[in-house]
């Protein structure tokens, strides 16, 4: 089958890989219906993370070709979302609501779904099947189910939006407007974005967004105090992952209030005295997707979200190169890929 | 009156000090029936933190003696607890649970509570009366109540604490081993504590405790895994402050626990990737004690909580430098001071 392999910074090839198959009894293929570039697949393409020629991608979605002999709830001729991290969703961390940490985790990544087919560990756990094969134009919302939306939705809950609150995001790429569409859907009364690009700020408005700060740092959470009476936001969402958007979310957030941090870290030194003072509610890491799942796919199915939206870039997987540099260079702001 | 000043570390004197007077009209000044050393107290004293000549102390109890014209419910010869900021208990942080960020906070700090009387600000926000006078024996655990007693419940809150969960508490001080008390009266199943000094770890298990570890770091983190089937404590107690502390807590924590963190941070910063993917709730910083005082103080009242017993020493104020050493030295966990 072809795939996408990370050579070296910059070098993404999309060439022949091994056909996947069943190895634990557990498994199920899938054959893709669409794959797409994350903005955390950047951090190896840029030569931030290392770089080891490693398949990459780890978002899908996908009608089932195999299933291993222990898969009961799943079956050939599914159409199925899945997380990033496989995962059991029985363990005592996933029925907490923590997949993404399940006791038998295992991270997509290493799979690489920018490809034509994968196989998925833990199939009956992971996955989640539609009622039935879902019309076209839903695809690039169930995609996003995949990843960006569970991630975003999950900032969202993690910085505890709701009704009566306001809500800030910090970062402007697909999480980040996704967090704005979760922030409305959980109720949330204002919802203001840091953003100074205007085709994000519009997606914002479009998913719910009421106010946009085109400040960044201290001068943006500055604008924000303003908004808020002095005091800052309830709750925050971070979705970038650096020491500026950390401590811009952190110093955004009223004491008392919730930072949901879903960027993944690089290089970021939380400083204790000042988180101390700051009083803030700390929840983050990689989302547990598959909590969400049923919900959003549900929502999804029904037409009463649109997250979709955040794919302002298609194209065949064989140019997934010209998705990475898409969005590396803002040109983009998420590549949908078709196998 | 006679009051405590720290003059350089290590020398900590009880000397004349100007009488408290009422300067705002929402103020109060009260006789202090009994006050104490924090082991906060200890960082100024040991030179860990700045020392500038100041008045020291900020745990109080004592019976009013004044009060300012626009003081409402607070009245001359009430007997008074209070935290050690004062607040308004009316702005939107306060009724949000968060006093010790109230909009018009006053570090009682500032005041310094090791001394005779005190000026007490905002006191119809700040200070919590007791139905009556209370019989001596309850005074030292109304002490407890004004700081270490409320700062080990807001823990235990921020940790989640509660029925079915497994608690870990780091550090066996005052705060610690209220966190126990406060952790078993919120109904924790198992109240693990890291502990290696056995008069600590006895009343430990008088609070509750139902296991203690003794080794620390990393050693003390595999440990506990060990008692929690690999995953790590539900809810765990910080109360310490230093980097070894918030990362045994960290570390202590499974996926999507909660760590609720109360020793004052001291030259701590927390790695962003260990935290992003450790999955972990991280909330706390000063104390919101005037939130508990009311319930604290009730339990209190009716003899159904004894969290005095934290006090294995009292002295008259004037040997309050014997009680700074003391604490230092570990020869007592918390010395009471009579004025």
């Amino acid at each position: 089958m072809r795939g996408a392999v990370l050579y070296a910074p910059g070098d993404v090839r999309v060439e022949e890989r091994a056909d996947p198959e069943i190895i634990e009894p557990t498994d199920a293929v899938i054959r893709l219906t669409a794959t797409c570039v994350c903005g955390s697949d950047l951090w190896p393409w840029r030569g931030v993370d290392e770089v080891r020629d490693q398949p990459m991608g780890h978002e899908y979605v996908g009608v089932v070709e195999q299933v291993g002999d222990e898969v009961k709830n799943i079956k050939v001729g599914d159409f199925v979302v899945g997380s990033f991290f496989a995962s059991d969703n029985t363990c005592e961390i996933c029925q907490a609501g923590y997949q993404s940490r399940c006791v038998h985790a295992e991270l997509m990544n290493n799979i690489g779904t920018q490809a034509q087919r994968a196989r998925v560990p833990l199939a009956d756990g992971t996955l989640v099947a539609t009622p039935g094969m879902p019309e076209p134009d839903l695809i690039p919302s169930f995609l996003a189910a995949s990843d960006v939306l569970g991630t975003g939705w999950f900032a969202a809950v993690a910085a505890e939006a709701g009704p009566g609150k306001t809500v800030a995001v910090v970062g402007d790429g697909a999480v980040g407007l996704l967090g704005v569409l979760a922030a409305k859907q959980l109720g949330a009364e204002r919802i203001v974005v840091f953003s100074r690009h205007r085709d994000r700020q519009e997606l914002a408005v479009e998913f719910g967004a009421t106010d946009i700060i085109t400040e960044r740092g201290d001068e943006g959470v500055a604008k924000l105090k303003e908004l808020t009476g002095g005091l800052g936001a309830h709750s925050v969402i971070e979705a970038v992952g650096t020491q500026e958007s950390m401590m811009q979310a952190i110093r955004s957030t009223r004491p008392g209030g919730h930072v949901g941090y879903v960027g993944v870290s690089h290089g970021v030194e939380l400083p204790g005295e000042e988180l101390f003072f700051s009083g803030v509610h700390l929840h983050g890491g990689p989302a547990p997707v598959r909590r969400f799942l049923p919900e959003l796919m549900r929502l999804i199915w029904d037409r009463k979200i649109n997250p979709g939206k955040v794919f302002d870039l298609e194209l065949p997987l064989e140019e997934a190169a010209e998705g990475y540099r898409a969005m590396d260079e803002r040109r983009a702001i998420k590549v949908l890929l078709r196998p």
